[in-house]
């Protein structure tokens, strides 16, 4: 099956019956019904089926390097500059599509795995079979266009940098024993966004090295399992859905993307799922070594780029809307927000233009750029939308419902609360939409997910102090001081 | 009827029957169990009956200057230092027992009224009449304990400098008629808070001075009416409680104030109730000249130094919980909260240490000061928010809720989400309970709230600008310079 | 005469003998020998120097149009995105080869006038005359290889907003006559950077719009003229060379570009150097239709980036030297250097990759990123000083001269202000030069360059926010919410 | 000899002698006539004339408690909260009349010692004649007037956490012998500020904690010698004086305190000088026991207080020169200003009002306000700088000289850059001083003593986590979490 389209993909998903607990009860009947998960798989098949759509087909869609059949773009290994082009033109689609409000559209996991599987050679240290693993996996996601999603980090227990786990009762999970059959695997792991709503579960190592004893051993995988794995439980924090009515809440109707705990309860994962089990050399290296950081920011930057036009847009229509454009200091915000985007660009392209091919004959983006665009726009996000919640002020509080406009009281609001370009119900419409942006629990949700979604801000800053070369420009300064 | 206790100001209220409407419907059937009103009700019958309980009360009330009943201590003028010290520590008890997170604890209102009570000569430039029904209603509210809402702005129609209201139709409201019986009003007015939940609404000018021009008497209006009185309507915002479980909303269930736009249609207010009507002199300089911002700000901070107290001891529970108190970017962020807290308390004590009585026998406390702070909190409450946002990063969005833990996965979310101090259920406890404070829609109006309490930043900075006193610093730069 | 070499830079400068005072005094002798021109001149002769040097010619200088003979890079027009990326490289290299403290190395001035040169059928719109006045000029310079200062701003007598000069007497030089000989320009202008040591200066309009009116004619004019013209006085501000020696003022011993005030007392400026002369619709368009903005701040970006890379060079360079590379604050601090760095050169990438052909057949870079670097980089530049003087702390007033290191306490210097890497003397060698860049006098003027070398970032922003097309994404926006 | 006068205090100094290099030579001849530092002892001079001052003797100067003679008020100790008021009045008209440009007025130190002095009992941790001979030093410094100049810190050789000194060659001085006479110091120390203008060297511990090692005896010693003392030598660093003109140097060629190097060569301290020798216990103790901190920093904030007054004067003088009051971004940045200053008094305030008794009946101002005014002036003074950089703008460099005024071109220069307000000269004159308080060799100098006065900012941020008492209100928060 090549790329499928968005009833494919609500099909599939109602059909998994996973494990999936909300708010103290197991999750019944179809996902794509339930008031939590429907709006945001809705939208996911609106993405879908712009794979089929004509005018989008051929950039969302190429021929799979295998069998030739359209697979998603994502799925593909970029091999030129021109690739990367594509892949950027691609991402802007479906992102500009999604108001840029879909972390996890299916794209970002794509190009994971496409990061990973085009790297699988480097699974040889563990031994053969790990790699041929992998490219299999690789190879029957891309064909079937599976959608994943994936459990970065272990649970916030203690933070100390003198804490460790290894000695106590399990918590993060582990692999705690091997059979024939496959790993075992028990414990637990954190925030699987999209955890219900894709097929798959992708878990690879949480990205802190481990030390280069026994004990770490059993932190040492990676492994992808179906979400409906015997033993896999989905645990959901309270939904950020703020109700059905569109005028009421036009985002979190829309793309709220639930973050979910998994719980690992002596999962069984087949040997032909599992990519990694035990060698801490490979567990150390597979993300540097495969380029995945450049390849999937390159993804990312490109879905904030989409995210900022539309919060350029928002401010601009409610400076309109209630004819603030003649201040200085709204200048001055917008100025802020057109920098952010002109910059977030830049660094772009600038990734564009220096990407080198790697040892896999994948065209990987110049990472630079890259890793300062995530440290930039995570303490940027923010203040990009406490200039809405400035802007909009009293206006974020003044919002009566939908409800209200169809009311006997409805004539009266759309009177009263009227602006300088339309009735109040016009207004409302607009100021709700920056509400649900800036102060929902859907827009807060979405602040957290941003400022923290490369990592710890501390730690990115002491990675790119020492990973930024930087030898010839000591070097000359030291030149010219020379006596 | 002397102070009150919390049953007679729910069963006022409850049985008031104002015309409220939520989202969409006319509210009916008793306030107290409505669930958008009934958690703010109950916190604040909890106030109240501190007002009689054995060790407050001596400092929550004391005894009236016309009846020598114990009346609320924030509608006693204060006529010593000693006096704005008592005050300063009945707001800080209300304050403390609601986390700071009632901006319309009674006694704002009550110290607002009592502003302009003592004040009353003031409309004698309109008319002895006037003045003396001010005066009359002070007494009246003090003496029955009433509970105030009022309505401070107008409709956000149109921001430009150059747009004037007064050529189209009524939005803002107006004075439109004057009878035998009082003065007719029509029109809008925005965000009284607590609108629904208290027993009367005090209208007062908008704070924006008023041309000196014929079509300006229309707005140059004052005077207090019960909240079902005929022809006023309440509409509601959408309602932020969160829920009903303390756990899971701890604050939004007790604390959320709603705002509601209040229509006026053709509201006949009687004459004894009507403080101003038409005098624009009177209209632009009634806040000026009764000290009105000085006395209510001293209230206003105050309150904050109990809120920011609240933050800070959630900060350090927070940063105790999962174990990171050894960093030195957490002891930075605290830092900034404990300068927050010594800075207000500062300007606090500065503004009584340089109080001064009055042309009414008023102790009023030092402006400058209270402004600063004023500014100062509207700037620093936002980065305390942040602050709370960025210590509890991926712990604010792994929260199950109460009825998970009742559930069969309880046992494994109180394992799982352990924390270097307690189990899950407890550290979800103290997480939802920072959620509440920064990330719910509670969390983000209150943040609101602080932002805008005391009106638009920028022109309260050129305010500062305009009334702070510094010509003699200016006279000895140029002493200095003089060859 | 193509393209000089330092030799003949400096005899022509001495020959000039301009009306220059400094002091109080009338500046006599030859400039290139005099404390506060020699070293601005010694640098400025290195730089001419690498344009006939064979490993710089090929990018320095390239075949003129007119000619064939070697021209500065600067002077010729960019004809594709490869004569981009030429002009950015000769750029680098001159920039890189004065630390980036070269605010007017001469390729910035001769830019602007290739920006003008190119379009001088703009002026046609006044008469033929003076198109071909500029486009001669133009070639002049070119072909001779000329150094020029500007002026560009008018006295800081009254900014208030209604504040208007035409009326009082003359202040900011005018127009004041027309002969048969040339125009007569009477007053003042402001800060000729490098004045003194310029062959000719370019009087161009100050980028303010003048208003359609009969009045604003004399304000409206262009012209060329050597700086030994009669009538005409460059009047210094106090220099800012620490003294001669390189260990103690690193940079103030090399870079200083002294400011001039320029006073013209009834200069006459003969016809054939006249390019405008009342047309205040020319006058007000010149810069834009000219694209003189995208095409100046392409060379001064890249200018701007040599320069953050020396400061980041120094700031590791300091780091290593005291070894501090260990703290998290110290890794943020650099981080914000490389966030600048990357940057910069991202928008200068986007400037070139979106690039345009103007109507004159110039390669324009794209405005959009490089309006927003300049606004960036005058907000950032002061930010990365002050991290060099955080990073520097005690040590950079630790530093004792290089006289004293040649005295009897040499030794002990030596011994007791030795580092991590190396003895006293090379250690306050390398903080004498953290400290010229921050903290000396010549350090605090290249900040005040820097900051405004755009202009007044108030206006910059609103520029941007009236330029910035933005209506696509405005639409989007609506689009969505379209019911 | 009780205060002393201006004429005392120079002839005392001149009468030293003591061995101090600048710029490579041995300074002879009378300090007071020392382009380096004639400036700064007029101005010291000053101060004392008004200890004998009809106008302000009796608050400059008060009984002493052993003789009853006038001594200095920063040698009184406090003993109740009127004389803290007392104290602060004295430090504000010292520091007003110097634009609380002295960071080192003779009361700093002073007030150092009356702290150390009357808590000369915590020597007997070590022994009884330390003890005696601190108390002794204290009754003789006040009695005699004496001025001190200290050293806090050590060379910033190896900033590492890792890194010891005490294995290598000296560097930092250590007590290297003890004989019957005295005990032997050699090595470095730094920055004594105004080395060369006092009378003695007070030497104390340094801050850091010692470790309870043999090792660390050696550090561990306090003790004050008399400038002259033989072996001892003040290496100055180059002067920031910028010229004898008070038109071009208004600030320079008054404030410019000295930073020194001091360079022990086998000094030996007598024993009836010696205050401390080889009790790390004591060591460890000394400043937070004798309440040293909140001592000094009451004098020192209110020397702040007096300097903020100076540049809102200054700030504001500028506004109304070039006629800017009416833009809302000068609003805000003067508001910034006032905020600073309100803040200041506030903490002020608050110090006093929260005093106590300590357990030598010294009345002390609480701590905290005063830690957090530290460290809150520490990150504004940058930025009330910074705004004064941003308000002088193109204003700051187009400043010709005092000569170039007297010069033929002088009646240009006042037509030409006349002011709203005045001609050329009275514009320059007063942004030459804003100049050199924001952008001179001495202004960046002021700039970085502010920033560091109180030690390294991160490690304040982390005494004020550590010692901030907030059991209580933690304590609140668990209380209403309790279920």
């Amino acid at each position: 099956m090549p790329a499928i389209n968005g009833k494919q993909y609500i099909d599939r998903i109602d059909a998994l019956s996973a494990n999936i607990w909300y708010n103290g009860r197991k999750v019944t009947g179809k996902l794509s019904e339930h008031p939590a998960f429907k709006g945001v798989m809705h939208e996911t098949a609106r993405l879908f089926d712009l794979q089929t759509a004509p005018e989008t087909k051929d950039i969302l869609t190429g021929p799979s390097e295998y069998t030739g059949n359209p697979v998603g773009r994502a799925y593909i290994p970029p091999r030129t500059k021109e690739d990367l082009e594509l892949r950027r033109e691609a991402v802007r689609i479906w992102a500009t599509e999604s108001c840029g409000m879909l972390g996890r559209s299916p794209d970002y996991m794509n190009t994971a795995l496409m990061a990973l599987g085009t790297a699988s050679d480097i699974l040889k240290g563990e031994d053969e079979q790990s790699a041929e693993n992998l490219l299999n996996y690789y190879k029957y996601a891309m064909e079937n266009d599976l959608t994943l999603t994936h459990t970065f980090i272990m649970p916030q227990v203690n933070r100390s940098q003198f804490y460790s786990e290894t000695d106590g009762p399990i918590i993060g999970a582990r692999m705690i024993d091997q059979t024939d059959e496959g790993i075992i695997v028990h414990g637990a792991r954190l925030l699987a966004t999209q955890g219900a709503t894709t097929d798959e579960l992708l878990v690879f190592p949480s990205g802190a090295r481990l030390p280069y004893i026994k004990a770490s051993e059993s932190m040492a995988y990676a492994f992808a399992i179906p979400n409906n794995t015997p033993g896999l439980t989905f645990v959901c924090r309270e939904s950020f859905v703020g109700g059905e009515s569109r005028f009421d809440h036009p985002l979190s109707s829309r793309f709220e993307e639930m973050d979910t705990i998994v719980l690992f309860d002596h999962v069984l994962v087949p040997w032909e799922r599992v990519f990694l089990h035990g060698n801490i050399d490979v567990n150390n290296r597979i993300y540097h070594d495969s380029h995945f950081y450049p390849l999937t920011s390159h993804q990312v930057i490109n879905k904030n780029i989409a995210k900022v036009e539309f919060l350029l847009g928002l401010i601009q229509a409610m400076i309109d809307e209630i004819n603030i454009g003649e201040y200085q200091h709204i200048h001055e915000k917008v100025s802020e927000v057109i920098i952010a985007l002109e910059t977030l660009k830049g660094l772009v392209y600038s990734s564009e233009k220096n990407a080198a091919l790697n040892a896999f004959g994948v065209m990987v983006p110049d990472w630079k750029p890259l890793q300062v665009a995530g440290i930039y726009f995570a303490k940027t996000y923010p203040r990009l939308i406490e200039i809405i919640k400035t802007i909009g002020a009293s206006g974020l509080v003044s919002i009566p419902t939908e409800s209200d406009f169809r009311s006997p009281i409805g004539d009266d609001l759309r009177h009263y609360l009227q602006s300088a370009k339309g009735n109040g119900e016009e207004k409302v419409r607009l100021f709700r939409l920056a509400w649900d942006i800036s102060m929902s629990a859907f827009a807060t949700r979405e602040e957290l997910y941003e400022r923290y979604f490369f990592g710890d801000p501390v730690r990115l800053v002491s990675l790119l102090y020492h990973t930024y070369d930087r030898s010839d420009i000591i070097e000359r300064v030291r030149n010219f001081l020379s006596p």
